[in-house]
């Protein structure tokens, strides 16, 4: 039999208020676009609803940036405020160059700019900057907790993913950067391959691809779908959190 | 209306031999699972299956290594024939450490091992390696044009995906490496976000988000299954290859 996954966007989304219950909402356009969750679905959110609904915006005209990020924003051309705001959410700058700015985000991603930008953002009349969710771990634990509840299902699995630049390849890829319910990394070490050679080192990091494929469907501009349900995937149960996708410092070849 | 993305998977496609017709294979193993293309459909296909199609197999008795070779050998621990198999595959080698060879492909891939590997591969009791196709954007454009004839449909997009390892995260991630009939990067600069803020940088990775989406159901130890149709997406069309993806070597920060 062919396997068969299915993808569903939730279209009209409403825009997300700090406060807002997910739940509420995810339910409430289940429903609009005539779909219902079923057990061991994936619900995939674009970091940005969970940011803006754990209200992580920062005011720049609250900022006073140090000296650390007036050098910063003079190197990389960018405005030291937000320079400021990045070395707040970061342990260590990697590279920078006119316009980039590479670091290692306190939650232990390596990306640029840590993850903060100004698009899809109200601006309220004043500048503001979305930071990420302080724990996305624990927010999609808390989420795949309370819908599971609120729609009678079980064994959801929860991704929050963003955007990513990779080095050596153009163009932004999704990518975890919170997960719960699920293995993140499916171990194949061990298992045989289709000849019963033993597979040497095959880790797939299937919530990274799972980031990638919503991706996918959410679209980055004006679309506003910012959930997607994936039905039909086989997931191993695990309560792996997403820090298991980062690759221990000592271990990294290219920092 | 929801956005409705599918992936079905090739259930029982056949071991690949050196000679056959991809085309034929995914016909048969269309008809074999219900199933029928339809135009604007997404075809990805395992590395492997079309190397394997294109005798890309190399005998590791065939292979006299040379010093420096040898030399790689000694560094990474590995076999000394395998060494000078992924030095003809490569242009550089980027980073060495026991176990591991970083390498920029000879198309432009910075990854491990050069993309070698003996995973699901038939020894036939020597022993064999399996090489990348010597130019997958040609191959997918073959089998692009091949499959609308014999099928009768159009705008038939072609991926080919490989799983990659990453800078900074673990777990490998499905990543294209052969692509046609669609656009690789969907650059959105330009257009606006949600609330009319101009979107500074974002160009999605599109085609690597199509690879990763088919490798988490692909499965990659015995499953077999290495063809997957993608059905819904909205494709932009282009004749973009897969060189588009790689990022140029002096724009590159980590190397």
């Amino acid at each position: 039999m062919s396997r068969h996954v299915e993808l569903f966007t939730l279209t009209g989304f409403p825009l997300v208020q700090p406060g807002d219950s997910l739940t509420t909402l995810i339910l409430q356009a289940l429903q609009d676009n005539h779909l219902s969750l079923q057990d061991r679905d994936v619900v995939v959110l674009a970091q940005k609803v969970v940011s803006k609904a754990e209200d992580r915006y920062v005011s720049l005209s609250d900022i006073t940036p140090s000296e650390a990020a007036q050098e910063l924003a003079d190197k990389a051309d960018k405005d030291p405020r937000q320079m400021q705001v990045l070395l707040n959410e970061s342990r260590e700058v990697i590279k920078t160059k006119l316009g980039v700015v590479i670091v290692e985000h306190n939650n232990g991603y390596v990306h640029a700019n840590a993850g903060i930008d100004q698009s899809n953002i109200e601006q309220n009349g004043d500048e503001r900057l979305l930071l990420l969710p302080e724990n996305p771990d624990q927010s999609a634990e808390q989420l795949k907790q309370s819908l599971e509840q609120a729609s009678g299902t079980r064994q959801l699995a929860i991704v929050i993913n963003d955007s990513f630049g990779r080095a050596w390849r153009n163009g932004t890829c999704g990518v975890c950067i919170g997960a719960a319910g699920f293995a993140v990394i499916d171990d194949k070490i061990g298992e045989s391959d289709l000849f019963g050679n033993e597979l040497k080192v095959t880790q797939a990091a299937v919530a990274d691809e799972i980031a990638a494929a919503a991706s996918l469907v959410m679209g980055q501009a004006d679309e506003g779908t910012p959930v997607v349900i994936i039905r039909g995937l086989n997931l191993m149960s695990s309560d792996q959190g997403s820090e298991t996708l980062i690759r221990a410092k000592q271990d990294d070849l290219f920092r």
